[in-house]
């Protein structure tokens, strides 16, 4: 992909998990100068912005950013209030609306902190690891909020009015898991340092939430060995 | 007005500020059962916290909600980074173009943030103390951004999709400041703990920026007297 306007910059989204690994990979395939944003919302598996952390050392990003926000305060998720984390769901289960792990606001919140990074930082993409099939559930990862999210900023920032409009770029939108992987897999992508799970035991991924059940269903699919040491094998 | 939906609990966007308290003094006016929030993002004027907290013990809100967000690690404005805070301008010089305090995706965060906690507490109205005529350049401020932000979170948030729609309310928008003032006297908001400065002096408002500068002249025009302790007279 060509950069646009001016600015060869995108701000990556970058939370230490799978997708947002591939995302990054496949901008710095892309030729971006890469800023990456990571978020540390009070998620309650804290364990995934260590990881961002190492992922972004292995692959050099120009910069590398941590913010927080503590989302805790926010409340009405599974990932930040004390809710119990479904266990062991099956495809058809996990479709059936909005899932308990949605964090209400959470993608409009990571996607203004980016937006904000990109306009100060004078890029004009963002690269966010959004995908429909695995998790259909979610109403922050459709491209009709990323449309009307672009449509938001090009209204309310100093860059959307003078005319760089911000665009959010989603590769992973349409890929089934197995397609990410194999992506990941085919960009040296540090695969093994990436974290899914949703409810960690100590250092060990749970192997039963939706996210681990995912993540081991696209390794497997995708014929790739999965690099995480799960609590339940 | 009239609340919509099934909820009459509305989140007033509260920062410490003389617009935000009259927002406030209105939402109570209007019956709402109010969320307060203020949002603690590293700004430069960090006092505004403190007078936000100040005015919530005098006003009681339901509930009050400090949220922490670093944008001093975005940066790129003068309210967060270190630009000098521009001085002494008059009306002229201050509608020339998009002043330096304006601060890349501030609104933007601040409202995705008040979003999200409007759905955790199943609130389905903002209260925003956004004003476009003493202030024209802040693009974040303008009606078309609040109504593209309203898409957004109609397409990306568990309520709007399942049809409860959130609106942001700027009762302040068209108002000019001593209407402001005016109105927030007769709703006996805490006016003399509302603070405005950009740049303190130690417990003193310097007097001298935009932000002085615009609250003075609406006391003035008001014939309301000033509380504010200024280090300029």
């Amino acid at each position: 992909m060509a950069p646009l306007g001016t600015s060869n910059r995108a701000v990556v989204l970058a939370s230490g998990g799978l997708d947002s690994t591939v995302t990054a990979a496949l901008a710095r395939e892309a030729g971006h100068e890469l800023l990456w944003l990571t978020v540390d919302y009070g998620q309650r598996h804290a364990v995934e912005v260590a990881r961002a952390c190492q992922v972004a050392a292995a692959m050099h990003p120009a910069k590398h950013t941590v913010l927080s926000v503590n989302l805790r305060a926010v409340g009405g998720s599974a990932l930040t209030a004390e809710f119990p984390v479904p266990k062991d769901r099956h495809s058809e289960e996990r479709s059936r609306g909005i899932p308990i792990t949605y964090v209400p606001g959470r993608n409009l919140i990571f996607l203004s902190l980016a937006a904000a990074h990109a306009e100060a930082e004078g890029a004009t993409l963002i690269y966010f690891g959004a995908n429909v099939l695995d998790y259909s559930g979610y109403p922050d990862c459709r491209p009709e909020f990323i449309r009307a999210f672009e449509a938001a900023v090009a209204a309310g920032t100093r860059a959307g009015v003078e005319g760089a409009a911000l665009r959010v770029c989603t590769p992973l939108l349409d890929m089934t898991k197995a397609d990410i992987i194999r992506t990941g897999v085919r960009l040296e992508a540090p695969l093994h340092l990436t974290h899914s799970c949703y409810d960690p035991v100590g250092d060990l991924a749970c192997g039963r939430c939706d996210s681990c059940v995912i993540r081991r269903e696209g390794f497997a699919k995708a014929g790739v060995e999965d690099p995480t040491r799960y609590a339940v094998p």
